[in-house]
């Protein structure tokens, strides 16, 4: 049985990314830090890590660039997860789902899913955000709390999982709500399966020298899609940088040339790209 | 008396950012959300705001990027300060510094401060880390609480103010730890003095789009200093790009360029560049 590691417990969008990519089959360790599936894979108690990296609403998971770049761990796969945030609730019999809406004071969930649905919080002013671990937390929390205001923001799969009621669906505030996962293990995946690639650099302090990058790139036919810079620690305001690509007209020579304008480069995985569907 | 607006309590990095910059005549207003800063402004309430956009160690802070892409307020000025972290706790007579930092069981800072200072707790491991507002909230806190098992990380004019001991100088991982804050006014600021400008822009999701862009900086000699990227709403995996750059040859030509190769340029603000002094 592959051992895969994820973020959160049963019925969050980690552990939902996970079944999907590896089948029912799969045995998933959910954990409370990025960190720790690092540290579950790296010595080969999971088989698999998967990540959460990038949100179309709220953007990149910054620190998971950092966990990337710093791990010796390679980026094997990718995959997109719709998230449709569901408000889930007690289910209390003999009481509307207008009047339960009323009664409810908090919701509880990941700080991500809280600002992904502003526009509920500002059509419900009565309703306060409060921020939990993860969402699949959240409703754990809220099946087990005597306290029938509380709600959670987490999957309808959460709801079935913890017997919660799905008071509203969908009250993300844009339904072209995704995340893009990545699947990390000891060793790089197999070339020949790959058509995108996940590098990291740095560059020299002088100008026009990220231009050098891009020009290589599109020379090859290569498509960027996904630039991101962190700092360097000791080099205030130099940066590293994250790039994701699709290959180009060639797969091994764009390496060695890249490598001419940069330093420190590091292929941080070669994979077959996910396919998002809108 | 210039009113300027920035974000927490007297004695924080922004407070000090805001002496710093506009001298002691100045009027500053402390407020609990970096959104309160852009609504003063705007209002009329505060002329400038300063906002940090940037820490050398932890990296972007990002809500800005986003604040300013949405706001119609302008940089007008850039300021460096250098942050060193201290760690403070109530004065106890007749107790040796040795015994005073092992009586501490909890420090309380803003998360960011806490990301700079791991060194110290993986140094001290009977000491947890608690994330408050901002750091000199914190300091406040330790000030006013009963309990002498506190203790917080802030700036050495928040021991003053505050009436605190400064247990340790200079606890950051790193001595070369700047936060880089953008001041912000209703107005654009006057060209002549400015030799830095900052611009947010769309480009057309096709490979190649973001070289365009690159390639008209560097042919200007126009060094590029800061790129990020955020999430479109609405657009899964499309950006909108924040773009740092010293003028080069032409000033007034390099925009209606950047304009025909990006959608949505925006201006964000003209300005005079910081200097960093290491």
């Amino acid at each position: 049985m592959t051992a895969v590691a994820c973020y959160g417990a049963e019925g969050s969008f980690s552990h939902i990314a996970a079944l999907q990519y590896f089948g029912e089959g799969a045995s998933i360790i959910g954990t409370g830090r990025f960190t720790d599936i690092f540290e579950l894979v790296a010595s080969g108690r999971a088989t698999f890590g998967i990540l959460p990296i990038e949100n179309s609403l709220a953007g990149s998971i910054y620190e998971n660039f950092d966990n990337l770049t710093r791990s010796n761990l390679r980026i094997i796969g990718e995959h997109l997860v719709r998230i449709e945030h569901a408000l889930l609730v007690k289910k209390l019999e003999g009481v509307s789902p207008e009047d339960r809406i009323r009664q409810i004071r908090k919701v509880l969930s990941h700080q991500k899913a809280i600002e992904q649905c502003l526009n509920f919080f500002s059509d419900h002013p009565w309703i306060e955000g409060t921020v939990a671990g993860d969402t699949a937390g959240a409703a754990k929390q809220v099946a087990t709390s005597p306290d029938t205001t509380l709600a959670a923001i987490a999957s309808t799969e959460a709801a079935s999982l913890y017997g919660l009621q799905v008071l509203r669906h969908s009250i993300e505030d844009d339904p072209k709500n995704y995340t893009r996962f990545v699947v990390i293990a000891r060793e790089m995946g197999e070339p020949e399966l790959c058509d995108k690639c996940s590098i990291s650099f740095g560059v020299p302090h002088a100008p026009g020298t990220l231009l050098k990058v891009l020009q290589i790139l599109s020379k090859d036919n290569a498509n960027m899609t996904k630039l991101e810079s962190r700092p360097v620690h000791g080099k205030p305001f130099e940066y590293l940088f994250y790039l994701d690509f699709h290959f180009g007209r060639s797969r091994d020579e764009i390496l060695p040339q890249l490598r001419t304008v940069t330093y420190d480069l590091k292929v941080l995985g070669r994979y077959r790209a996910a396919t998002l569907s809108l």
